[in-house]
């Protein structure tokens, strides 16, 4: 049988939530939290609406999957993110020791990748998935806001 | 007359915060906000409490004064931390755009400086200020916690 499951199908999960970010007027990026194939957290980015620069989508998904685990360690999880996580959210992701990272499009200028940012040595990154699609909301939203 | 708010001054308050983090069984890291000379967060590590590794004391100052503030950027703020920021509260700061941050005693493993994260430009930073007290501090409580 098929496996379901595959990093794409968690990953449209996850741009659903940068669509709703999107249409909320915040920078399209959304995040997801699995583990053993079940969503234990989802977000989009708030800090518009939450006037806080820490109101990242990771954030908030890191903070509701511990408190789903009711522990920190986010051990055998995977964050899927429509986005390449920033220093900040990285950082955070270190400390949480999160088994994987998925990303979809590439953050050339303030992505974790080209800013050096050290992840855990147990995390595993996994890049580029459905990258087009979740690039392309970006660039929609940074477009109609030059508008 | 003789100007009382010194780094000195202010750093003594993020001390009491990481006093009362050691208290309650917290790695003894405290931060306090300032703008023209007032306080306006003020916060200690709460991982443990939280189970959140993003609940660092820096992390919950940001949020604390951009919502007193009424905007995510922190002009003209400082921040006062008894430990040198991790990745993860750097990255937050730069997104901040926080003017000016004074720590204590240098993380030389996983402090900021080590790890090579990004300030935003505008960010001055003053290091070193009660380094002996805000150190004393933290290898008091790894010692208790070994015994």
């Amino acid at each position: 049988m098929e496996n379901i499951f595959t990093d794409e199908y968690f990953m449209k999960k996850a741009l659903q939530e940068a669509e709703t970010a999107f249409e909320k007027g915040e920078i399209p990026v959304g995040a997801i939290i699995v583990i053993d194939n079940k969503v234990i957290a989802r977000s989009h980015n708030l800090t518009e609406l939450l006037n806080d620069v820490t109101a990242h989508a990771e954030m908030q998904s890191i903070t509701a999957a511990a408190n789903f685990l009711g522990g920190k360690y986010l051990k055998d999880c995977t964050l899927y993110v429509t986005l390449e996580p920033c220093q900040m959210c990285a950082g955070a992701l270190y400390w949480s020791q999160i088994s994987k990272i998925v990303f979809g499009s590439r953050d050339e200028q303030r992505g974790f990748q080209t800013l050096g940012t050290k992840l855990h040595p147990k995390t595993q990154v996994n890049q580029g998935v459905l990258a087009q699609e979740c690039g392309d909301l970006m660039k929609r939203f940074f477009a109609e806001k030059r508008k």
